[in-house]
This record gives structure tokens, C-alpha cells and sequence, in this order.
């Protein structure tokens, strides 16, 4: 496997993560405008399960650094034939491609692609590892705070089948903040320090909804869309309880009325829509990262 | 809603109109290679239901223009886990894009849409409207007889299921024109002049015939197909009729050997491949409007 | 029929292959980064039937060579409202687009298209023809053996269902090879010379594996996966009985461990990979040639 992949948060040391988001700040400030000196180069967008902001969003990243964005049918192509992913991805190397990005319902996919010769970029896999959305949920933190050392982060609702709860919890806690969990108990998980959410919100600097993944399975028994709200959701009572510095996140997409009272969605310390903004700067930068080029400040920063 | 945005022919005043046709014309003349200054900018094109003219002739304009064109997949994207219409297009917005262009079966899909900050143009909404065709025509008609003013269009067919129907009603009427329309009476509308096909037929100067929309449930009872074409159909004995200087239009796609007779398609008074030709610069031009740009020629022509 | 189309190997001299192939070495040499001077030209890309290998070469090529890329959408096209193949590409055309490349599962489906202005690359037709195959096919043969004069080609598995054995048999034959077929007798055709496979292998300077089209219905009585491979297939044992310098070929997707042993797929005599890669120069040849340039070294070569 290429070496400037990035396939889990597992592999990105903590100054790997300090450059990746003090590069995406900067493709906010002057590198706005930055384009790849492979400008030109082919990239392809494998997407095998759904996704609207993922997707669309590295598409854009991609565009706006200059390299040319094919997305590969996956309905249409010879997956259907009983291609192995190995030797459809191959195919795509020899085709000229420079990158792939891939999201894929099989945890850890990548294990069989040892002999590829390109850059593979994670855009989720099963429900193992989502590192792009893990480092916009950091680079919102860090935007808002300045730091993550020392922030209170508590991360409420489907925690079992989510790729997002791991990939921050890992992260975060490198990092230095301290994450804790709530929502209903079927969907905790070993390892994970569990809270109360009522009692977490008043201390937490950022309150991360997570959406119930219907499509993996989540389901509970006895509660229903308004009941799930009253108990484990983000009602306009639980905000007016948070700090008046803490902010709130969620990956969307949202299921509004269910883990969030909809008029929450773009309410002030909501950050929802900042982090899809975010989500293209930290894509720019794993994209550059993925083309071997180093952190624009060097290692003098 | 972004004021640049084109959702309905009825929020086009007189002048608005004479403009884009202004500027469509232009563009297939002097300012046939003309990029937008924002050339490289991301468009979005969101198709909810089946196109492929109106589809890839904005795709077309868009390229033509300088922009980098991103088709969503509806089919693999988180509309699908139950996002609403507003929250998938605000996420693009936040990802870069520009503008969208989008097709959707819900009439008046815009109304949630009041906080989205990036254009929209409306490429046709359910049974509502459908500006651009509208824009289209209008243009082949005014290319072919130097004003609409005091032109006789006679529209026939599937009246009822019709977007078009109803945005050319109000554009013709609008610049001076007189319509009338015909087809089976199950299919007419209130408010809607209706006419003899047969005795409207030598006076016309546009004969426009309209697809039966079977997709929208569009059947009547004891009509196959060879009986629709020598009731309401353009058959050659009608052709043969038609003044000299009249035109044949339809929106496309054509139903071969239902509204028209197969050999008529491209007959020497039909314009309908024209139509699609001229749907590229109608498209260019409210583009060119969207991002910002006024007519190319001014106020003063 | 636009004359610079590319429909069926049969349609091409020997001079005209010389040319393509000439064309195709020197994408990989001195021009690998030749643009069109019509670079910025729409180039749309339908495909009515799966592919990966195929419509993703093609991009690539397209790209490569500064064209603007569109796929059409076939599942949510006009062809689902019934409009004809014809009217479809027609379309594409008055929108502005300078060439097709199709792929359809109706054999010649370009009879119909008489009255198209812009040039269709045929990827594809049915059983039919695959000429891009072919070429990439012979470019991988010269590449090789520095002529196709003389050659010993086996071609075993399928070859009733596959438009690969018979685009490949007139070209090889008008171009002095020994083409001959080898498989279950069940999918020989008349007029191909039937080899024993394990006889023929020990001759053979190209052992070309086809692939078993399960979605055209291919299957054979009595004969599993495994027991397939010891009959027809390529086995560790056979492939030692290779000459030194033979190559294997596959023009892919492969069923591993059916046609061919799986740990045979990237060998050091497997050539599978490389006519991939090989797929898209070939392809931005013949790109080139529709777009009515001639050979790079003209006719003196």
C-alpha cells in the first residue's frame, strides 16, 4: 500500500494530525487559491455504499486543486461481474489514475490491496474508520478553541455502529481532550466511558450528536422518532443548559426532530454547516498529503 | 433565495426575458467562446427525475462557460437516508459549489429553500414549470420570425400534464403572442383558449406539439397510438397544410409516430433538433445571469 | 456515419492499424503529453452496458488528451421515456458535444444512425465488435514480439459469446499471424480452426484467455469453477509449459482461479495488466483519428 495513503486515524502520528489541520487552516487564508503542481492529474471516486457529503465534498476538494475528478459507476461496472476490488482498483492505476478515494461497506478493505501502487484515501469503511470526518470534527475544535488539549467532549447517541465515535475517540484522546459517551446503553460500547447526558452537558465544551445509521441496523425497542429526541436528543432545553462557549456538532446527515430539535440545526453554537465547509479543507489537505507534498510551514512551525 | 436564481418564468418581467434572448443569440455569434470570469467555479447538477436533454445541455453550457460540472447521484446519495431537500443542497453550498441547477417532481421543491445563498435554476418542477424550455422556445421562434409579437402559436397534445405548456402560455402571452391550444378535451385546462387541431392548423405560424407524459399517467381510454397520430397527431396530410413560412416545434423527447409522424422529425419546416441546439445558448445566458453578469449588450440596444 | 468513426475492426486497413498502433507507441514516448488542438471539445460517453475497464480507459484517454468528459446517465435518460438510440445521440450532438463512445448490447447498432454529423467510437456491440480491444490487444502483441508477422496466437475459453475472439481473428489474420481456438467444444464457432489447448501450448507465442460471459448466458454442463480451470483453463502447469518467450493474455475481468490460475494473474509472462495500460493509449489514438489528425510520423514512415 502507497505510503501517503490514509486508510485509519490509527496511522497518523500526532504531528501528522498537527499538519494536516494547520494545512487546512491555511487553504482557508492564503493557499485559498493553492493548486496541486500535478494539476491535471486524474483522480477516482470509488463510493460502493451512499454518500452525499463525503462524496461531493473531496469531489470539490479535488476540483478546487486542480486535478481532474472521475467518479466510477459502481452499479454499472465490472464489480458486477465478480471483479475482485484488487483488480478493479489496479486496473484504474494502470488506467493513469494518481489516487483513489474509496468508501466501502467491508471493514479495513484495504488489507487485500497490498500490491497497489497508488494512494488509496479512506472515505469510510464498514463501520471501522472515517479519518476525513474525524479531522474536520477536530479541525472545528480546533477553530473554536484554539486547542483541543483539555476540552470536554462528549459524543451522545448511535456510538455502537458508528465509525465516527472510534475514529474521534482515538484522536481526540492523542490529542489531549477528554472524551466521554451517552445515549441509550444498547449502543455503548467496551471501552468507552459512559455518561449521563443530562448531567455531561452543563460541563461539555462541545456536545457531538451522532445520527441513528437506520440503513446499519439501529433500531430500538419501545422508542419512537419524539421519544428519542425527549430522552437522548438535543431539545432546545439541554442547549439553553450548555455553556455559553460550548458548541454543537453532528456529521450529518441529520435526522432532524429525531437526535436534534430541527430549529437547533443552524442555531448559534451550532456548527453543523461549518464542519461540511471544514470538511473540504482537511480533503484538500490529505489530497496533497496523498501527492507527497509536506505541510506548507514545514516542520519549523 | 438567491436573487439571480431562475425558478419560474413568471418571476421574469418582460425585460428579463428580452435579455436572455439577447444574450443566447450572442452567444451563437460573436461571444460563442465567452467564459465566465469565475471560470473553474463548481456547479451542481441535481437530477431527481430522468432527463438527458435538459441534463446534459446545462452540462454543456456549464462546460462551455469554464465551469467544472459535479452530476450528483441521487441514487447513492444521503437523500436516501432520509435528508431533506434543503440540508443536501446547503451541504453543497457549504462544499464550494456555486450554483445548482436542479430537477425535482415536487412543485415548487424551492419554497424550503429561503436560506440557501447560492442560485438555483430550476430545470423543471413536477408538473410546474420549466423555465429554460420555455426560454428555448421562445428564442427558436423569435430566430425564425425576427419578434413574437403578434405570432399565432398553436400548442397541441398532452395540455394538462404539460410544464411547458403553461410557462409558454404565460411567456407568449407576456411578449404579444396569441396561443391557443388543442389535443384530446380530457387534457385541456381552465383559462386555456381551446381550438380545432384541424382548423387552427393554416393559420398557425408555430405548431407545437407536446410529449404524451405516459410517466406522469397521461392515457386515455380507446386511443393506441396509431389512432392518438391521426387524431391530434402531426400527420403529413396536416403538414401539408401548414403555411409556408410555420415551424414545427416539440419539446423532446418525441414520441416517433404518436404526436408526429416519424418522417417529420427532422422535415424541412421542423426546428426540433434546432430547439435542442438553441437550449445550449438559453442555458449559457441564464448561467451567465446566475453568477452575476448583466446582458452583454446593456440597456442601450 | 461520421467517416472518422471507429465501428468494427473490419471497417480498417492494414495501413489504417499500422497508423493507430504507430500513434498509440508514441502516446507512450514523446507525446505522452499531447493535447488535441481542440482541447476543451465535449466528448460524451454512453454506456448501455456494464463496464469498468472500458469507459474508464476511455476517460482517462479523453482527459489525457484535454477533452471535457461527460457520462450519460442511461438508467436516468430519455431512453427510459422511449425515445429511440438515434433521437439520444442526435441530441448529444445539437448540444454540442464532438464525439460518442458507446458501448450497446444491440449488435451494429450504428445502422441506424446514418444521419449523425460527429464521430462514434464503438465500445462495445453486443457479440459483435470491440475494436479498441483488439487494437490494445495487437499493441501488446508488437510491443512484445516487434511485429505480429509470423506469431502463434491461441486463443482458449469462450469464444462463442465473446466479440474479443472475433474482432481479434481478422485483424491478427490480416496482419500475418496464426490465429487459432481452443476451449469446450460447446463454444467453438465455423470457420475457426479448433486446437487442442495442451497440444497447441508449447507453440503458442500469445495464449490469450478469454473470459466466461455469465451475463450472456455462457455455462457448461457438469463443468464447476475448479474442474473448468483443469480442463480449459490457465494452470501452474501449463503455464511452465510455455515457451520462454510467450506471453499470456486476458482481456479482463478476469475470473480468477476459472480461467486462470489466481496466482498466474500478475506473473512475469502475464502481459494482463500491461494491455490495460495499453488500453489507453490506444484509445487516445483512436481519439485522435476521429478527431481528423492524422498519424504523428504521416505516411513515410
Amino acid at each position: 500500500m502507497h505510503k501517503n495513503s490514509l486508510l485509519s486515524m490509527k496511522d497518523l502520528s500526532k504531528d501528522d494530525i498537527v499538519h494536516i489541520l494547520s494545512d487546512a487552516l491555511l487553504f482557508d487564508s492564503c493557499y485559498a487559491d493553492w493548486q496541486l503542481p500535478d494539476a491535471g492529474s486524474l483522480v477516482a471516486n470509488l463510493f460502493f455504499e451512499a454518500s452525499t457529503r463525503t462524496h461531493y465534498s473531496f469531489e470539490s476538494a479535488e476540483l478546487q486543486l486542480g486535478l481532474k475528478a472521475v467518479d466510477i459507476a459502481i452499479a454499472g461496472s465490472s464489480v458486477g461481474k465478480g471483479e475482485s476490488l484488487y483488480d478493479t482498483l489496479k486496473t484504474l492505476e494502470m488506467h493513469g489514475y494518481k489516487a483513489l478515494v474509496i468508501r466501502h461497506s467491508r471493514e479495513r478493505y484495504w488489507d487485500e490491496l497490498e500490491n497497489l501502487k497508488i494512494p488509496v484515501l479512506n472515505a469510510g469503511d464498514g463501520a471501522g474508520d472515517h479519518p476525513t470526518q474525524c479531522l474536520l470534527d477536530l479541525l472545528t475544535m480546533q477553530q473554536e478553541f484554539g486547542t483541543l488539549a483539555g476540552l470536554n467532549v462528549v459524543i451522545c447517541g448511535d456510538i455502537l455502529h458508528s465509525r465516527v465515535a472510534s475514529s474521534n475517540k482515538t484522536a481526540l484522546e492523542l490529542l489531549g481532550s477528554k472524551v466521554t459517551f451517552a445515549g441509550p446503553k444498547e449502543w455503548s460500547r467496551e471501552g468507552y466511558e459512559w455518561v449521563d447526558f443530562d448531567e455531561a452537558i452543563p460541563e461539555a465544551d462541545v456536545v457531538m450528536m451522532l445520527r441513528i445509521q437506520k440503513e446499519r441496523g439501529a433500531a430500538l425497542d419501545g422508542v419512537g422518532d419524539d421519544s428519542y429526541l425527549e430522552a437522548y436528543g438535543l431539545t432546545k432545553d439541554r442547549y439553553a443548559r450548555m455553556k455559553k462557549t460550548a458548541i454543537v456538532m453532528h456529521p450529518a446527515p441529520v435526522n432532524r426532530g429525531i437526535e436534534i430539535d430541527t430549529d437547533l440545526v443552524e442555531a448559534e453554537r451550532s456548527r453543523i454547516f461549518k464542519q461540511m465547509y471544514n470538511g473540504v479543507l482537511v480533503r484538500k489537505a490529505v489530497i496533497k498529503r496523498a501527492f507527497g507534498y509536506g505541510p506548507f510551514e514545514g516542520e519549523n512551525r
